[in-house]
């Protein structure tokens, strides 16, 4: 089998670093991981495959060496103008940012969902926005089955979502309670310790966010249907990681209840987690850590024709981001060994 | 005027301290206060009013001496047993627990909403369920004028709701992540601290919680409309105090966005809160200590014919417990001086 030769782009952040450990935890076939990040930290030294490695500045000459695949998770401007470089020399991006997604060119992949978009590529693979990402695991199985008319989404999501200065936040707000101190908020507009925010990403004129957009957007590019009906409402909890959501699906065709969890718990990369008489739900406890998505309280809900109600959790550093770009390297490994 | 003599039942809880609280703010026409509470709690000193009173303890005779209004948060089996005894001797119970509140002789209110279902009381008057109370004082206007369809309510609820032993179990989850100590739960199934549960008050058979089913029960019992179509996912987080909600409407009528912003504007206890370019929004800081329900997030939301996301938030132990039944008793006591 051949060996390819990887780089991280953004190695140092949260997700970078959740990246590191993702890679470490997969074994691909890899002759060789170089790290890029911006100046910044270009220089720091990271452990990573039991050695250590130096993270080397990301400049327009960092793909000329050639590289298979790129893993960018460096926010949306470092895409936009890098991608295409590594791009034009033949190695395929593997983005994480917002930049590329709706992109036309650009297949929007979950592997579990639509591996077939994969080898339409032109150079750059975008990986969706993490709430997306858990949703359509565990919506597409019942797409294929029972054909979603409409979605709504609400969501709650963990801070770590908003990187690290977003962890410190709810950090500093669980000390400045217990301890009584002052502190000084590093991300959030409002403080997020024993509060919800209402607000993810920016608003738009017309009142949504983007990350509102985002869900509404991605979920019908991955699931190759722009004609589903789709609203949402994304909210940042006090959680210092993995997203939770509260889907309500509309289908056009009727479904029997037991038959629909039975396609939950076969659909891949689900975990049916759904026993209320033992008190058995998703929770972000549950799956911080893991790949999973997990479902529960799934409930026929009687308000329309053929709707039910679903809790949805993930990691959305894991699942929401790092291992799902590492599951999208694999499937290209898989595609070329073909 | 006359004045009249008032019974506070429970007065030691969490509700039934801000019950006093609510008290001692609204001034009503009251000769007499007598605060009762159960055998265990009897005894305590409570400062109220400037005084301090004795709690008595509550028993089948404590109504003899002729009250004209009890307050009651005590639990549904205190309710269940001494709201009937009250009432038999010409006391007007208003209820705070769920145990009369789908009771077909007895009225379910919210000030803002329903007051002329009052004077329909045969002895009780219930106050509905906190996660209630807030979505039918923003949805109340909405339904007058552009007729609800649907209603499909995802909430963020907070431990308070669960009373002194579920702010404990947030406090210590705190307190236990700050120091690194242990800490056993008093009240949740899971820590709540840094996690969402879906799962509040007991699981039916259908699946749903009970919190669930009385959102629906109580929101057709106040609007008067038990052909609304109505769901809910009711979910507890790591929030002290405030409940928000997600709330998704569907109308039979077309509506036309600013009106509809002007309608919640203008509507009775209701605090338009909805300037997302300035990052305006409800929060649960925001409401914590105040009685209006504060909305904001209003969008149309275009995947149904007429419909709208609104964000929902209120103080949960005040208008969603005691000021809502404190509103009660000024209402009733303004039909009996006319």
């Amino acid at each position: 089998m051949k060996k390819y030769r990887v780089a991280v782009v953004g190695a140092t952040g949260m997700v970078g670093r959740t990246f590191l450990k993702v890679l470490e935890e997969k074994n691909l076939p890899v002759s060789e991981y170089v790290l890029f990040a911006s100046s910044r930290s270009a220089g720091k030294k990271l452990s990573f495959m039991g050695s250590e490695y130096t993270v080397q500045e990301l400049n327009k000459h960092s793909f000329d060496s050639g590289f298979d695949i790129a893993l960018f998770s460096a926010g949306g401007g470092t895409s936009k103008e890098f991608a295409p470089i590594a791009a034009e020399k033949g190695c395929v991006v593997i983005d994480n940012s917002s930049q590329w997604r709706m992109h036309e060119d650009v297949p929007l992949v979950v592997p579990e969902v639509n591996p077939e978009d994969i080898m339409k590529h032109k150079g750059i693979i975008a990986n969706p926005n993490c709430s997306t990402i858990q949703a359509v695991v565990a919506l597409k199985p019942l797409n294929d089955k029972y054909n979603i008319k409409r979605i709504v989404y609400s969501t709650y999501q963990a801070v770590s979502g908003a990187g690290v200065k977003g962890y410190q936040d709810l950090e500093n707000g669980a000390k400045a309670f217990v301890n009584g101190t002052d502190y000084e908020l590093q991300k959030f507009p409002y403080p997020i310790f024993s509060n919800c925010l209402p607000h993810i990403d920016v608003f738009q004129d017309d009142g949504y966010t983007k990350e509102e957009q985002k869900m509404i957007d991605e979920t019908r590019k991955i699931l190759h249907d722009d004609s589903l009906l789709i609203t949402a409402t994304t909210v940042r909890v006090p959680v210092f990681n993995s997203h939770s959501e509260s889907i309500n699906v509309e289908f056009y065709n009727d479904y029997d209840l037991d038959n629909l969890k039975a396609v939950l718990k076969n659909a891949p990369g689900v975990v049916l987690m759904d026993d209320p008489a033992h008190e058995v739900y998703p929770m972000a406890t549950i799956s911080t850590g893991h790949d999973e998505v997990y479902v529960g309280r799934v409930r026929r809900d009687t308000s329309a024709e053929s709707a039910v109600n679903l809790w949805v959790v993930a990691d959305n550093i894991r699942k929401g981001a790092a291992s799902n770009a590492v599951q999208i390297a694999e499937k290209l490994i898989a595609y070329w060994e073909k």
